[in-house]
């Protein structure tokens, strides 16, 4: 068999489940994870264990795979820089990746496109902050990849800042409420590259999913609705409920074209806020499955994890259509019981048509363990399912 | 986490297909494999390399795993039995397994239950079948089995003659087409037992395919119609086209009959020759997911894969009805070039829902090395679209 090894880097849930979707694809995988015990490292057989900051490991790694790609955005630029050298096809490869990387690139890039985004700009002290917003307050004036459209009246604040590099999942974002708040010093103190952004007053959040080969093919999933709970992904609805045709194929039209300038290989998710008149903002970027894509396993015909495989090896792309009126995906997060075994029998009892994604790892509280997914032809009944058993199997819900 | 381990024994393409459908399950799964290279030893982390002959293998095998289960039925039954004697839950559990190790064991027990089944005897030698063939052309008095119907009609020829132990896909089976026919004195010179069955003279094959718990639930998936080439497996369509309402609820209960009183646990595959005026006789068990079910992984809501790992560890079944109006399967036979992933590509371009399985195998000629499957509205539409992917896979098809 001449089929070829995809290496993935970062042993997490969305290697873990690119693993799952490879295997009836014949490819042989292999991982490079921190630790024998990571979610992926759980089910895949060709494991090499070691870090992903370190080229040499890298390098060692890379030998004997087809192509490298990612569960996560850490693996330093240049490094990757250096596995392209020696010849190693890295994708989504690093001049696309860095905007991934980093919100003060991606923000810049985007902004030079003309692609909608919150008001925004690289700050370096709580100064700069201040000033920040008293610009949003007198109108938006001067501040880059404004669209003269932000609520920008008032104080100007609240403020969003965020560090360029690392966050992610509410960590490393910061919210600043007013002038004299003492949170606009906490992200200066780590030395980072930090971005502060208006707060958008969004309807909203909704996510636009394509993958794209480096022959240039690309796919649009549905446009699905994200809802986020303390900044962390609770449900995600496809396709976004209410959202009309027009607006759908805005959204789908916009991340194709960010997915093509960047020249993005595998699967980009562009998060969007909808604000309250309509208009789309992009959010942040993520060039790998994403959460929000989750549905398509068992939600549309080929899914994300699917596509991302045969988008890094240049196959052809599977249909991503959906499968069903409404599907729906729920988070399962750790709650207070470190056994989650009992409340998922009783979940698979009370619902035979419930899809549970487990990651295999240890139940902490707040932590993402699994996500289950629901499908079906009525969107309240759909959601109900789905949110009935995150909830149990949290133990948030106990009947 | 507590969530079990699943052990199970033989590294063909049946524990690889479980394996991916127990990563979203959670569970650990492990591997009794002859050879790393194994279909299965592939994709799976945990692999032991042993031969499932030997009692001691099977014992260091199972410590660690929480219940037993097979890709094939090749363990000895009384390894079974040590097994269990050592307080190891092994799924399906020796009394059941037999029935699909030994034709001659489940021929007398489903005769005792009443079930209908092709005229049988097991025979000693060519005298023995020609006895055998004599009295089915005096219509069928005497021998076991005989519903009385058969067209036992001229000179009682052709016979099936199968080995009691061990054939599958047309192997350890012989047609004896008259009374001087030297294929007659063949099975006889292995020295294992051997089986004489009437030829059906059907109108089809169809499978009835079950999955049961250790509790007692049980799921029947739609009846599906199961095309045969050479002895093998090659087009199963779900449902099976034309088969009345009535006819399929008897069939899924005639299964679900044998699933209860042979004590299955896990899939069972009942095998069912359809005759011309209606009738359904019970061909062959087996007790593992099986090719006939292979179209669930797209078609059904749970496929034979996880409802069987979710049967071996009692856990409450998922949902086994159909996804789509049609379903076909084709499988996927080695042909003369050994490469075949360009095939694969141009079989992604061409149709961009097909559903690829492949088995990681080494393509030799008339070796099943993937199947595809194929989902829509229209059964003809559907049936091109998957024999076309089948041929050209192969290489019968070209263009």
């Amino acid at each position: 068999m001449t089929f070829p090894v995809v290496g993935m880097v970062g042993g997490g849930q969305l290697a873990r489940m690119t693993h799952e979707a490879g295997i009836p694809l014949g490819i042989r995988f292999k991982l490079l994870s921190d630790t024998p015990q990571d979610s992926a490292a759980q089910v895949v057989s060709d494991v090499v264990v070691g870090d992903h900051r370190d080229l040499d490991t890298l390098r060692s790694f890379a030998r004997g795979c087809d192509v490298i790609t990612f569960d996560h955005e850490h693996v330093p630029t240049e490094h990757l820089r250096a596995l392209e050298a020696d010849g190693i096809p890295v994708r989504p490869g690093p001049d696309a990746l860095v905007h991934a990387q980093d919100k003060g690139v991606m923000r810049a890039r985007l902004t030079a496109l003309g692609v909608p985004a919150p008001r925004h700009r690289v700050v370096s002290d709580a100064a700069d902050v201040a000033a920040f917003a008293a610009e949003g307050a007198e109108g938006a004036e001067g501040a880059e990849g404004s669209d003269g459209g932000g609520d920008g009246a008032g104080d100007g604040f609240p403020v969003v800042l965020k560090t360029v590099r690392g966050g992610y999942d509410g960590k490393g974002v910061w919210i600043v409420r007013g002038p004299r708040d003492p949170v606009a010093a906490e992200p200066f103190k780590a030395g980072v590259p930090v971005l502060a952004e208006e707060k958008v007053d969004f309807a909203r959040e909704l996510a636009a999913n394509v993958v794209r080969s480096p022959h240039g093919q690309a796919v649009a999933y549905p446009v699905v609705e994200s809802i986020q709970v303390d900044g962390v992904c609770d449900t995600v609805i496809a396709p976004a409920p209410g959202l009309s045709g027009e607006a759908a194929s805005h959204a789908q039209e916009l991340a194709l074209r960010v997915a093509d300038e960047l020249g993005v290989v595998g699967h980009l998710a562009v998060e969007l806020f909808e604000t309250r008149d309509g208009r789309l903002l992009v959010n942040e970027l993520a060039m790998r499955p994403h959460n929000s894509g989750h549905w398509t396993q068992d939600g549309a015909v080929t899914s994300q994890f699917a596509n991302h495989v045969r988008a890094v090896l240049d196959l052809p792309l599977g249909d991503p259509r959906a499968r069903a009126p409404w599907t729906v995906m729920a988070n399962v997060l750790g709650g207070d019981f470190p056994d989650m075994y009992s409340a998922y029998l009783h979940c698979m009892a009370r619902d035979p048509g419930l899809k549970i994604h487990m990651y295999g790892k240890d139940v902490k509280p707040g932590r993402k363990v699994g996500h289950v997914n629901v499908y079906g032809d009525d969107l309240q009944a759909t959601r109900d399912r789905a949110a009935h058993a995150a909830g149990y199997l949290r133990g948030t819900i106990t009947d």
